[in-house]
């Protein structure tokens, strides 16, 4: 056992691992500044269904910041009540992703944006041209482009789009979870039942990944991807029981046999309100999700006086959710972009 | 014409027709008066999909208060990608109309919140048992129920459920739109064309139908539907070219010969927003919604100034929308109430 999580741990990254508190501050391009308006133009894009054929099926659809900023389903359904076979990872927090998508196939949210829209199961529009005529047909964001991107002499494509929806989504962070508290200076944000569990996943290998501010790795740059086998161990029961060999993750994108089975680390903040849990949502709940995780990462079996401990230092990482005002989206007067029946 | 114009006065109402401004003050049942905490209840459950079967689907899907208080489609899409047959009327100011649903079925708008939950081709409930079953697994709920209607030894109930929604819905009205303000004596704020318009409704009987505050009636009680037939006048080319007859309307409802091809009349605020129209969402455009109107209503044929006129009073029916902060959903911990694939 102890060589495996050896091994885990030279296979993460050979610098020093730290639990951190969310930083204040969330990483910006520097092509894509932030600014108020260009945020609310993302917020709006972010919430309309007409960004989908049938109009239907919005960013927020999947990735619902009115709750745990996905959709705890085991797959996504998107337009004509297709579903998709991978669960939908939460939007919190994405900005202190290095990459995106579960095989980390998007370098940025920007990236990521695009990815859906023309996705035939997903919001299924026939090309990126076919967004951007809808959003020429609606005079309320093709003024809201135009201030959002003064400089550009043509504001209105796909990519300041996609730079507008990153906007947005950069402020949907969570700080101040009872983990971020207590890395502060208040010991008494956390249970002493989530104290022992942090410490358990410090001393079994658990933050070997799950480590640095986001939980899914310490010191990648943007763009890079910090890609775990998922299996580490195979062989288990929960190979079969939870289907995980069956999507080969990564290998996907690069036909790179390294690849089979890899995984993009993904987040624990607010992985309590995540649930089902994996790549395809197979496990329902998060006790079970931790003894698959000891087992088919670690080979540990873990008692379940250490699965409640582990828990509640997982459940300490829920943090607080900002307000959000609702976006009054740009309308068409007197006709529908979407009359197909 | 006349003869026909003169019959359709009278089968509406003998009172005095008058355009109104929007009251200031929504009606209020004596059985449920509006509290902060009941509105922001309603407006969590409004909001949330996980009152539909797979957690896909929840009031604002079809009836978007981001947008015109619908989704801008003929039909709207309920779980499983399944099609309804009618078009959703807005939740903008549904607060003034006396019975909801195009066919009248609900007497009130707390009646009217059951129905969707449990219709399988909308969200798809076994039964309102089963949502309440639901909410009581969302301890963040229970606690809101608690909160909104103290007085009740067991207050998470159906019955509670539609008045927490419904309260919220009494807060969706539009105030101030260009029609109101001139009704309170802004004289500029109608164009000239707006104002030929609101002239010619009146002139040719459109407001014989259309009148009051909401422009669907007045003078009616809660619970008392103002039903007609449309079309009025059967015979011409649109009957056929938007199929307005093989949907029975009301005669569904009630099976009374004398309710066929009989339909609650609709609100015309905000209607420059809500394409397609008609109960069956056949007509794409706002100009031929009138054009049809005219016709199979008042046997019609209008010029083509005319149509820009009325579209021009339509438009200006067009109110201001409230911002509304976007709930956080109650969550449950750890696992999830929607683990089907």
């Amino acid at each position: 056992m102890k060589l495996v999580y050896l091994g885990l741990v030279m296979s993460c990254s050979l610098q020093a691992f730290a639990l951190e508190a969310l930083p204040k501050q969330v990483p910006i391009p520097a092509d894509n500044p932030q600014n108020p308006v260009k945020v609310e133009l993302g917020k709006a894009l972010y919430f309309d269904p007409r960004l989908s054929i049938d109009g239907t099926v919005s960013c927020n659809s999947c990735h619902n910041v009115m709750a745990s900023g996905e959709d705890n389903r085991p797959a996504s359904v998107g337009v004509r009540g297709q579903r998709g076979g991978r669960t939908a990872p939460t939007v919190w927090n994405s900005a202190y992703n290095t990459v995106q998508f579960w095989d980390g196939r998007a370098a940025s949210l920007e990236d990521q944006a695009k990815g859906p829209l023309t996705n035939p199961i997903e919001m299924g529009m026939p090309s990126h041209d076919a967004v951007m005529e809808r959003i020429n047909k609606l005079p309320g964001y093709v003024t809201m482009f135009k201030k959002a991107f003064p400089k550009d002499s043509n504001p209105v494509t796909i990519d300041n789009l996609a730079k507008a929806i990153a906007s947005f989504e950069r402020t949907l962070v969570t700080p101040d979870s009872p983990f971020d508290l207590y890395k502060r200076g208040n010991k008494k944000a956390l249970s002493a039942a989530a104290v022992r569990g942090m410490k358990l996943v410090e001393e079994i290998g658990c933050t070997s990944c799950h480590t640095g501010a986001n939980f899914n790795g310490e010191g990648f740059k943007m763009g890079e991807g910090h890609y775990q086998p998922f299996p580490q161990v195979p062989g288990s029961k929960y190979d079969r029981q939870y289907d995980l060999l069956s999507d080969k993750g990564r290998y996907e994108v690069t036909k790179n046999k390294e690849d089979m089975n890899k995984w993009r680390v993904p987040t624990w903040r607010n992985v309590a309100l995540t649930a089902p849990y994996f790549h395809n949502g197979s496990v329902k709940t998060l006790d079970e999700a931790v003894r698959v995780m000891a087992k088919t990462q670690l080979d540990m079996d873990l008692t379940d006086a250490q699965v409640i401990d582990i828990v509640a230092f997982l459940e300490s990482l829920t943090g607080k959710f900002p307000k959000i005002t609702a976006p009054q989206l740009p309308m068409t007067v007197g006709t529908t972009l979407t009359p197909e029946k």
